[in-house]
């Protein structure tokens, strides 16, 4: 996951530093852009200063919504929402006029416009509000002829032990940024905002590394893995795997998110030794590295045989099983850590809220999901009890709102 | 509460920047410390790189527990636990000795000694790891003559609607750091290293700005208000306020901690107009000014009158009853927000991990609280629905764990 989009993080960081401390909105990247976008591994003397973490945007408008190839943000809210009967489309109109203007302000660092705690709206900490439509928006709206086919409930898996408190949604606000108070804050407007038009039918909050905590570096989630290592590099591979390139206005620039909850079993994890979790994954703990490698970004050899006759990387591993290597059948895996309150006992309630966008989820995102269903080591120790499914529409320019194209 | 302990914070990231980065432990102090120090404010050719929030470390060996004077992290998991039935005196040492050295480990960057995740005990990120002691654990221990009279459950207040699932605890381990990933491993070590003497009683997680986002700035609560002006200044102030100097060796360098889940009602806050919200607290929201002076450290002026006759600063406002200038009666307030999902409807479920350190709960809390509790304005949009109240031992040096002098 590490680096995608980390060109656009970079640039907005950089031209703040260069341009001035407050944050102005609007087009950021100055002169040491191009000086920015050439180190990738941070520096001591190249270091984008903290100072910085709390004042630095990433674009609300453009062709293309934010939140998707961004460099992912330290903290998330998916919010999702019920529409309440009677939102049609042309309530759907003014809901998504509202809910683009609030967070077209409260991304560049300035107060939604009934905001009652402008105070917490002038830190964006690369605030990025993603909007998801699911298939209940398009019904509302009288438009499922232009709903994207496979932006429908997911077919059952066998693993799946889906409960309705975390699955489904008409609505869908993914909201990100490198500071919690800023996400708290953007959920609370953006919510308020909605009340007219629908109830808050869940919430899910979750978290990677701070910013700057380990810069350039693969997330790690709470089984101790690297996670995010053969994602689609930043830039061509990334923008085929994700972005819809053609047909109508309303499907040019958008693309699709999974969201599954998917908990992870601490408690028997913890049990096996480390061998047996590296070759459940089929790559090592420590460096990320295949386990027929040296180095995390290494190719894996599927082929290679150990002493005992068998491939190095099992069969049933989470990396083979998972593995795709032509860009239009990857996915964008953009997920991030859960961790509530253990039980009494001490056993965690641990997992990932994983994120997944890709332009089409019949042709990528499904075959994964069904291999990893039918066979996936992994699944000894984790349960999807979540699931929901979103059209993400494009972006819209200065002045216009999210799904104008589509409801307009 | 900004400030508290930024001599600390400074110093040991300064010493990594110029000493290295990777986190060895131990002390980290260079020779541009003394230069940190002379800055508060961050300029952005004095400023901290991110690429060393997560190296950053505080000790945890010394004669005085970190995570109390600490300058506040990001992020806090307060964790409460229920001793089971037979942990006692012996049992209790063996219990803080596995938890010392785990804590003693993860705070220096280093893996626990049984960590079957150590790949996520490498980045310190600040984190503390704060020890209470809860009237049970005395009572387990058949130390009931050593409890400090005062930990010991609060008197009830009219304005209480405490819920057993926030209150209470034999033990607490206040784990905080700037980054998320970092407490929740700790929180899974400690947890798991506590199963066989305890089970746990409640978990509250709490934020605060990001590392780095606002550097030298007061934190904000979900009010929109500026937390924490007027706390003890770091130094002669809050050690004053904050440490018990004297007394046998289990009290010398100890303080005591109050833990209050405070839900703030932002629902009927946000009905109310700016000028009655800055009544309430009797500060401005903006700069944090009193009302009767220009920025946010001005002396309040609690004689000066209005056009009306009243006083500009209303008798029953928060920062009126709060009031305390002798040091030996204040607290220091080490509070975190939390922000849990919104109801249907979109309701906020907001407010304060209120957290108090203080010399002497009677002292210093109790006539603090009580004046709240009689008449706060405040008390309108603020419900306390959980209490807890621990003693906070003395630290202990290399090679001995937290609870020494008390249990050993
Ligand atoms: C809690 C559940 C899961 C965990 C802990 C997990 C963990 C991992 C890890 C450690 C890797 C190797 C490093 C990397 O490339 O990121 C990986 C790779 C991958 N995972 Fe997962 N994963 C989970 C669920 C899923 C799901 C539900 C899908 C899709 C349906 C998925 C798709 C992939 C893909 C496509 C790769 C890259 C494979 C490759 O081409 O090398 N994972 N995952
Ligand atoms: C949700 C509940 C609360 C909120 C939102 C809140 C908010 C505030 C605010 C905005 C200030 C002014 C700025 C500052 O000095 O920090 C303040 C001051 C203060 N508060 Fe609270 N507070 C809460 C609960 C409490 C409680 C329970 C206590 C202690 C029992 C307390 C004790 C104090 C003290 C001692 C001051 C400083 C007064 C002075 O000397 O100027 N607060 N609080």
């Amino acid at each position: 996951m590490t680096g995608t989009g980390a060109p656009a993080r970079r640039v907005s960081r950089r031209g703040l530093l260069t341009g001035g401390a407050a944050a102005a909105g609007g087009a950021l990247a100055g002169a040491g852009a191009l000086a920015a976008l050439r180190s990738h591994g941070v520096r001591p003397d190249d270091a984008v200063p903290v100072a910085q973490v709390g004042n630095a945007v990433e674009p609300f408008h453009g062709a293309r919504q934010s939140g998707v190839t961004t460099e992912p943000q330290a903290h998330a809210a998916f919010v999702a929402f019920t529409l309440r009967p009677g939102t049609d489309r042309a309530a759907l109109g003014r809901m998504l006029r509202l809910l683009s203007d609030d967070a077209a302000r409260l991304t560049q660092g300035r107060p939604a416009l009934a905001d009652t705690e402008p105070e917490l709206g002038l830190l964006p900490a690369r605030l990025t509000v993603t909007f998801g439509f699911g298939p209940g928006l398009y019904a509302a709206a009288g438009l499922d002829d232009r709903r994207p086919t496979s932006v429908a409930d997911l077919p059952a898996f066998r693993i799946d032990r889906l409960q309705p408190r975390w699955s489904g949604g008409d609505l869908l606000l993914q909201i990100c940024a490198d500071d919690p108070l800023t996400v708290a804050h953007a959920q609370r407007v953006l919510t308020k905002d909605s009340r007219p038009f629908a109830t808050v039918r869940w919430v899910q909050q979750g978290f990677r590394r701070a910013a700057g905590a380990e810069p350039g570096r693969t997330q790690r989630n709470l089984f101790g893995q690297l996670d995010g290592t053969a994602n689609p590099k930043p830039g061509v591979s990334a923008d085929t795997a994700v972005w819809v390139t053609d047909g109508p206005d309303w499907l040019r620039d958008s693309t699709t998110l999974v969201v599954r909850r998917i908990s992870m079993n601490l408690e028997t994890w913890d049990l096996l030794g480390r061998a047996d979790r590296e070759l459940a994954v089929g790559r090592r703990l420590d460096t990320g590295a295949p386990l027929t490698g040296e180095a995390e970004h290494d190719e894996p050899d599927f082929a290679a045989l150990g002493p005992d006759g068998l491939t190095v990387i099992p069969d049933f591993s989470h990396l083979t099983r998972a593995r795709v290597t032509d860009d239009r059948q990857k996915i964008l895996r953009r997920p991030y850590n859960y961790d509530g309150a253990p039980t009494a006992e001490g056993h965690a309630d641990s997992g990932l809220v994983f994120a997944a966008y890709q332009a089409d989820i019949a042709r990528q995102f499904l075959p994964i999901q069904r291999r990893l269903a039918e066979r996936d080591l992994l699944n000894e120790w984790t349960t999807p009890i979540g699931s929901a499914v979103f059209a993400v529409p494009p972006g819209c320019p200065e002045g216009g709102w999210i799904g104008q194209q589509l409801l307009g």
